[in-house]
């Protein structure tokens, strides 16, 4: 705490010599991903607040920090004693910051507030810069880190290596996918554009690394023009394997530092950009004419290829067999006593180890018991961790990256006994989450208008979980994966036969505990008519659902059989790789309703 | 068709004059609604085509008309000798507008084309502006009708006296309202606005009119400021009474010539324009800061009151009274013969006629025999006028306006022998509508989400319709009522308690027959828990559905029982309102399945 209060003198005393009234510090980087690595988390260096979601704001003598709900708990803690004032998001009578700052701000002539334009995205910073404005004309700086002088020791960028994923993984070379790209790009009346999100870049050049957290990804910047494609990159993570594979894909090679300069020396006509996902200070430097618009990255990297496919389907089954192996020992052992929501989270994590190809988490567990489970994005702590007893529910969100494929998985476990509650909760989950696998669509249709077939059953008891009901997965990339998603707010993007989709359908009741069932799907063919194409889903996960909380009563003879079926499915791919106990344990899990 | 070649000379003898290069009519006109008066069918007049969408663009040497697939055959024949070709819009190949006039200009120098501002809202004006100056630098001109020369005859606007709605059917005063929606204007930090929507400025006026075919409303612009509100209409159209009335709720009157001075001498800081409803003339007259955003009433007039739901019941009852009377003599009126789809409708309308308050048809009656069914916007005309036989299926989708409020009702009429096809289709239509009559959804939903409902039963067998499933309905006012709708297009509106809405999903098969099953329902508040306020429908409609083409087997237990429960209470609220023998076949009709 102390720290954090040096650290804002160190930072008043920058602004004072930069006149500046006030400094903001979002929670993003210049490459706006899920994950921030080390070196851009500023806003937890200088206000100690350490989620994944907060904007900081330090004037000359204020400080305050904006987060949502999931926080408030933790920011209160973490702010205590920092001289920041924390400011509850989307609760009635909280200023924006931008009205903040108008009132504060107010005595002082022509004010001037900065923030990093390098990470923000650009319609993030005009969204402000025209708040601001209309805020008694603040003007905004954003050419300027104040931390680079004040922040000691500052992590720097990884230089870790990055990797060549196999083409017989990916697919696709990547000359292939640059082609595809540039074709797109025509189709946009693009000539070029530049490729700022992590995941994008490693898909498009079937290269992986390990720079943020869970995510596969390495940090660059790619700049694809008609006839040219720059990586922007720290030399020192390339080897000269991987620089002789880019040149002959067609990509040359620059330091990461050196992006702008390829952006001003960018020769085409126009370049596409897009506002959401270039940062303001790289989307600026651009002196041709801008082409607004989608990164058409983003939806070729969406629809998977018949290689990405078995890929997914093998780690799946690996998945699978962790699983299993995992869900045969977990009640004995809860019996028996000692196990609590960390030692359970880790033995699945050593069974996922044991798989080929394991590398790593996709996304920190959530294991949940009881009413831990009713938050949805629990994380257990040694000071959280709660021991588990053979009763109720533990709620188990967890997932891996193979390099074939990446899983995610949400099963809720009945450990013991269970209140008649807790299985029509559980049931009403099923439903939903059967109901959407069952659903045939027209290729096209969007994600929110399938959603409601998760929810319907539960809406009828005035039920609702206020998340989406599912986002894509890549392929040994970002477990969290765009532009679809199945949810209640409008994604327009259409959806496609080779799309990954999860289905996770849930439901928390406050201080009692929480259910959620999610597999992960594919988008495949189902029948062309006269009416057009339609698709269906087919589950990739194959782990049984927990039968025992069941309340075979509000099953429909059809969710009873699609029930059935996928368990024969399960059995009949899990059983060859597990011994003949585990086999036995399997038999019964998958055992017809 | 000679006629349309004198007009064409005159128009480009006009154009010479004015040096435009070419003039565009569309199909709209100033206040942007479904029906156009016959003061504004210019581009019918000019070019001979009277279908409801489609668009004439003349050059000195050229002519095109752009339509959509509903009204190619009726085009080729209307336009054939014309000299006006035909432009399939949404066919592939087909250029638009600004694509054709790009290519056929391209010799011109520093071309100039016209359109009337008046009549395309300023939000088209702005995007043709833009697209036609892509087009090597094309200019439009918008300050000028050509037609107020050369149009002999030209229909006047209706002098028509516009009517009063009584309070005790609107349930709010137009003082009120105005208070409303000046609240609502402050809300979206707006001073005023101009209300150019005929049924809002009806809406909000408790005021009716007979300007436009099957609507009930009358021309006029409302300009509403923080202390004024101005009625821009022909003096002609106001009574003594009605002056004075509009005198007591704070409404002032000018000429209807007269808005364009009135928004000159506007006085305050700024105004609320919709540019998807206000034409770019007068857009572009505002000399004030304009805040674009959707109109406020339009959500107002959405959202019905208890007098206005109480109006809806009373009209539904006399609707579902002709409607029992028509359906119990059409069968036998068909097997005795001379029955056609125009004689149908006419009796209908007969019946209809004969209920308290009845003002004409709220559309004009869609009654398709057999493949006529399947033509979703079919209208019988004597040539097409097809002879009823005792068998196959009867589309009949009708409704009335009565002053206590609008009905829209589709049945699917058995008139003898159906195939097994028959059958299934229509029980797969059928199933759609009771989904989606029975979802229980939140409150703040949009229609996009609820859609799927009606949809799903139809998909798994590779089945779709491409029209919405349903819209709003007002009150003894449009039939097509926005801003909500439910269909597979993205449309925000938060749904609400007293909102109407249709339920119409259908089938069509192409060459064979169509079937359509729709009743109009009201939203209701339903339950409220902790996840917030959940809404379900109550149907309004009061007729029964054809049970004879039910497969009883393709029917949960869930849907014959709301099936049943819906005809008890068709058969309670109408019987007492029939003689014996129409009682004796409603009960049958009603009879539990």
């Amino acid at each position: 705490m102390n720290n954090i209060k040096e650290r804002l003198e160190a930072l008043r005393q920058v602004m004072r010599r930069e006149k500046l009234s006030a400094f903001i510090f979002p929670s993003t980087d210049p490459h706006h991903g899920e994950y921030v690595p080390d070196h851009w988390k500023s806003r937890e260096w200088i206000s100690g607040f350490n989620g994944s979601a907060g904007t900081a704001v330090v004037t000359l003598d204020k400080a305050a920090l904006w987060t949502d709900s999931r926080y408030f708990i933790a920011a209160i803690e973490q702010l205590a004693g920092t001289g920041f004032e924390l400011m509850k998001e989307r609760v009635p009578g909280t200023p924006t910051i931008s009205e903040w700052l108008g009132k504060v701000l107010r005595e002082v002539k022509s004010p001037e507030v900065g923030i990093d334009g390098m990470v923000s995205s650009a319609a993030d910073v005009q969204a402000l810069m025209a708040e601001l404005r209309h805020e008694g004309g603040i003007t905004l700086r954003t050419n300027f880190d104040p931390l680079t002088t004040i922040w000691n020791n500052r992590p720097v960028i990884s230089k870790d290596k990055v990797f060549l994923q196999p083409l017989g993984l990916a697919g696709e070379s990547c000359r292939e996918k640059l082609g595809r790209i540039r074709q797109q790009l025509r189709k946009q009346h693009a000539d070029g554009m530049l490729v700022t999100s992590l995941d994008d870049i490693a898909w498009t050049l079937n290269m992986r690394g390990s720079d943020v957290h869970c995510n596969p990804v390495f940090v660059a910047y790619l700049l694809i023009s008609t006839t040219k494609a720059t990586l922007f990159i720290d030399p020192d993570k390339l080897t000269d394997d991987l620089r002789a594979y880019l040149r002959v894909e067609g990509v040359e090679t620059d330091h990461y530092g050196m992006v702008e300069k390829g952006l001003k020396d960018y020769f085409e006509y126009n370049i596409l950009l897009d506002a959401n996902e270039v940062n303001y200070t790289l989307f600026k430097t651009i002196g041709r004419e801008v082409v607004s618009g989608e990164s058409p990255v983003k939806r070729m990297k969406a629809v998977k290829n018949e290689s990405e496919i078995k890929g997914f389907r093998q780690a799946m089954l690996k998945d699978g067999i962790a699983m299993a192996k995992f869900l045969k020992w977990l009640k004995p052992a809860v019996e028996k006593g000692g196990q609590t929501e960390i030692t359970v989270t880790d033995k699945l994590e050593s069974l996922r180890a044991q798989q080929p190809l394991f590398r790593g988490t996709s996304f920190d567990t959530i294991a949940g018991y009881q009413a831990h489970g009713a938050i949805v994005h629990y994380e257990a702590t040694p000071a959280t961790d709660a021991p588990l007893k053979p009763e109720g529910f533990l709620l188990l969100d967890s997932g891996a990256q193979y390099q074939d494929g990446t899983t995610d998985i949400t099963r809720t476990i009945a450990l013991g006994r269970l209140t008649d509650e807790q299985r029509h909760i559980y049931t009403l989950v099923l439903k939903g989450h059967i109901q959407l696998s069952m659903l045939k669509f027209p290729a096209g249709a969007s994600g929110t208008q399938l959603d409601v077939m998760a929810r319907k059953d539960m809406w009828r008891e005035g039920l609702n979980y206020l998340h989406g009901t599912g986002h894509g997965v890549g392929a040994f990339l970002n477990v969290h994966e765009g532009p679809h998603q199945i949810r209640m707010e409008y994604k327009p993007m259409p959806l496609a036969a080779g799309m990954t989709v999860t289905n996770e359908p849930g439901i928390y009741l406050e201080g009692k505990f929480g259910v959620r069932i999610e597999n992960t799907l594919l988008m495949m063919p189902y029948k062309q008519t006269a009416f057009g194409e339609f698709l269906q889903f087919d589950p990739l996960t194959l782990c049984p659902i927990d039968k025992e909380p069941i309340d075979r009563n509000m099953m429909t003879a059809e969710e009873v059989a699609w029930l059935n079926d996928y368990h024969r499915r399960v059995y009949e791919m899990l059983a060859p790789h597990l011994d003949e106990e585990e086999q036995a344990w399997l038999e019964e899990a998958c055992a017809a309703l």
